[in-house]
């Protein structure tokens, strides 16, 4: 018995992703695909300039788009994906939420909503609790779970590890591949021979996310995690993986090998998506490398390496595919727990 | 009436950029260009693999190359510019100097002896007293004098401009173009849609190298100063222009517009190679970036941008040019900065 | 005295190099630029994003930039260069021709057109002489002239240079720079690693803009050269300059050496942008290269390399750079020449 | 029961893509690896620098490696893969096969010796016979058969499926990816912004090795095929697969739609790693793409699209990867020909 879902906004990169993820799903069947209304009631083949190395499924190829609308959704889909553009998807996934559906979804409007769970299953599961407040507090019967930002997903994980240690003080400079500004969102005139030390927005995301993520939850209320993170976000000319180089201070001390042990005894989940191990830990200084190391785990691991003892703290390097473990892998994540918590 | 000057290991890549800031220099005219035994007793022409934009300068296209050796090099020859692999430099340099001559070496062996000085005219001038101390404790008749790694090179000046808020702790995460390893130092499989978290050896020598030029002179021994800095170095792929991330934090606060304006404040030097402004503030949050900014100041300025308040005190980047300013310029400056200070 | 000039379409890329050119010109004064309706009204310095390495002119920052129609360009303004997109110039540069303007343009729009010029100056000057018949036809008091595709501009001066040993066939492969299709033409994730083997149209162009250009004009009409080309094009990761691949047969036997000759004695002109030489010979095989050579002439010269006797006839490889020869300069090129035979 | 294989050179690029394909192989199993003598006699996880996406394969990372001689190589190794430099493989190769080997060759020497077959097994298989006249005239109980260059691999099918309307003249311009100078072989320096339009004595491969390939074999002497190649090769900022634009000009007159059918019913063939089809059509004109298409088939497919009329007969690009159709690829399949045709 499989899930009948959607993907709202199938025809962008991370809704691309989204398809060759869900397709050949064992729990979850491709049952509707939205895009905006200049794409809607055409082929998915005709619309969709598919762009991913491997050939499109052919389940979706001649399934119509619908508008992004409740009324253009079967009622048997239970679940929703959204890829869609933040300024879309805050207008657009509350009416599909009202009108009954699950949504789990990427896009970066209410993610700090505090009756929206924000989550990394094998960081906060608990969170996704959170929704009994959300439907009470908005009367819905449908629900809205969240997934961070792509550069959060890359390092939060890695100090949920470190949780033991007291982890207090947090520098972190990414360094993003352009896809994860979306497929013509960086243009080759801009990054060849280049790199932008600016992504708009990006660095609030890691430093207010990361505190959510690893916040507390007591059955009432989210309580916000003290660490104090500082970002600086880098957009370099690479195509996928988030490269992120990471300095902890903690009120306990922790030596290098405490830290690759926490690591790599960090708990995958018996979700499909979980990888295990979710933190491989490299032993050469120079990885991880984003060509090298983006697809361990079919994309949704998550690379630590260079650990080594710093000017301040531990210092290390993380890395993970950022549009399936830092987007569409995440949402689709966030689905399987969704389902296995009983919500669908 | 000019300075006849020689290059020690002209042919490679930060040789070839000497040769194209001497050649045209008002005050220093090349009369010794050296390479390795292969190379020697070749026209210049013919052994170097001249690969920058700019055609190779006429009046060193025939001229002889001589072997590195002290006794190859004609005795009118005053001041030598050393662009050795530090493996090969940390014999030949002490000959060279031992035989009388001045030498302004790029190489990075010997920057922390207690008698070199380590220097950026801008910075530190005044360490090049050391070389009397230097002369007295070796018997030399020449002295040697270094300038830093080209990723310290672009940081320091800004930590530099802020010393008046007391500078204490300083994070800074390196973003490197690959010409920093030299010509074939990047293989293009290994950074063609990737990025490596490691350069050898790199961020120890951000760590101690920033102690050694912030330090203080007292006419007989230097003091490192006590700032912590703490580095992480990564590789892209881009040509030239070493981008840097840094965080700041001081004993007195500072606000954005301090830091503007002590950076915009900071004073050139009246050397040749100096520019002015040495530091340039942009406003724009997505400078500097390495294509757009690193030719400023003929490649001898330092671009800052983004300076923005941050968790941790104030956070901005900042980018020069590696291999002008963070190489062959950094050592033609300090050759400049012999000559006014009456060594030659 | 100089000429009062504009600049149609002045915030674009190729807009931007015009202004490059202009600012600094001997015989041109920028007078006017104008940009679409949401652009217009503005200074120049607020609404075009400048994007070249080189920092903005200041004796055009703050210059009112007008919408692109002919009654808000004041009447002392004599040339225009037309760096519109083809859908707009179609109409509008007729507009500024009919209101008695000189119009050089850049755009793909009536290339082809009997009674329009298609000029590179040094292989074609005297077409210019169409515009009488221009004039007479159309009615105007303005006139315009065109410069051909950047790919054609590349390798039609190496045809013309043969044209003593009878050009009968030619085979064109090429490797275009992202900039050919304007700042944003090319996505980041497009062409990272990649290579496209079309670009639209393009090819077309070549083979018959090369007809044109080498064809006679007996005083009353032009006869298209009999040469048949065939073009196949490619689009590349590089930033700057067009790289072709070039065969040519003749009817009379050419040796390597006779084809040398025959490109370093392509003549110069006497015009401002024209470089001297015109064709730069490369004796290394692996010569020309982009990054290497783009720039040779200031952006207006041909190098050409790698001559060599082929299975079929002579073979040789070809570069210049495709927003200076073969965009903005070549427009540049062509307001010299009208300059220069008397019609300002 | 699974054949006993050596691979010759295992270290190098070529080798362990050789080892990726071979590990997994039905038919083959991995009993010997050589390499350098500064690598022998260490297990091959610790000499081996692994650099390919995927993780080494268990069954060979604990294998010790051998020098590269008979001697070294156990006696029931019965098909060695060769990898080697042809340098080296000029003398190493004819020792293996005196000492008894069969060796699947991809290295360059002895190409286009009368007595050694180059073989694309959907091309020219028969050619194989040509291994009784060698031993016979070498007097070897082994045998060397060779693969050909990869440029020269990836238009030779393509033409081949066009013989019968009788191919007399082709012009081919390649952009050749970086792989294919191994992993050291092209410098990020030379290559990043730019385009090489050299590749030494690779011309002449494409040129000479077609002839051969296309050639027929009467059963006692091979005839070249007389069709003309005319070749021009470029090195382009692309890390995996080659992409080729061909003309072909024919005796009888064929149709885009005659092209594609010919292209598209290209048989393939009963061995394990010909795909099927062989050559896969594309009807979007701007592709076949080197990101997009060379993994097609497992990376032994070859990519064929824009098929167009041209000025010149007809036109279209082709693409295969070039590391696996174009080299390792290409020896397995060799291997896999021997195999079947009782060799073994």
């Amino acid at each position: 018995m499989t899930v009948r879902v959607g993907i709202l906004g199938a025809t962008g990169a991370v809704g691309q992703r989204l398809v060759e993820l869900l397709a050949p799903h064992p729990q979850f069947e491709i049952a509707a695909l939205t895009a905006s209304e200049s794409s809607a009631d055409s082929a998915y083949r005709s619309v969709a300039k598919w762009r991913t190395g491997s050939p499109m499924p052919e389940s979706v190829a001649d399934m119509m788009v619908s508008p992004t609308e409740p009324v253009a959704v079967s009622d048997d889909v239970e679940l929703l994906f959204s890829a869609l553009p933040s300024s879309v998807a805050s207008t657009v996934e509350s009416a599909f939420c009202e009108a009954g559906y699950l949504v789990s979804s990427n896009s970066s409007n209410e993610r700090m909503a505090e009756d929206v769970p924000l989550v990394i299953p094998e960081v906060n599961a608990d969170h996704i609790e959170l929704l009994e407040i959300q439907r009470d507090e908005r009367g819905w019967d449908g629900a809205l779970v969240k997934n961070p930002n792509c550069s959060t997903i890359t390092f939060v994980p890695t100090l949920d590890a470190l949780s033991a240690f007291g982890v207090e003080r947090v520098h972190v400079a990414t360094l993003q591949a352009v896809s994860g500004a979306g497929y013509d969102g960086v243009s080759s005139m801009e990054i060849i021979d280049n790199a932008i030390p600016h992504i708009g927005g990006e660095e609030s995301k890691l430093e207010s996310e990361s505190r959510k993520l690893l916040g507390s939850f007591d059955g009432s209320s989210l309580s916000l995690d003290p660490v104090d993170v500082g970002a600086s976000c880098n957009r370099i000319p690479t195509l996928d993986g988030h490269l992120e180089n990471v300095w902890v201070e903690t009120t306990e001390s922790m030596t290098v090998d405490d830290v690759r042990e926490a690591m790599e005894r960090y708990p995958s989940l018996p979700l499909n998506s979980s990888p295990d191990p979710l933190i491989y830990v490299l032993d050469q200084p120079d990885r991880p490398q984003p060509r090298l190391d983006r697809n361990r785990g079919d994309g949704m691991a998550i690379s630590v390496g260079g650990i080594r003892e710093s000017t301040f703290g531990i210092q290390y390097n993380c890395l993970a595919h950022n549009t399936i473990r830092g987007a569409a892998g995440a949402s689709v994540l966030n689905g399987e727990l969704l389902l296995k918590e009983g919500y669908l």
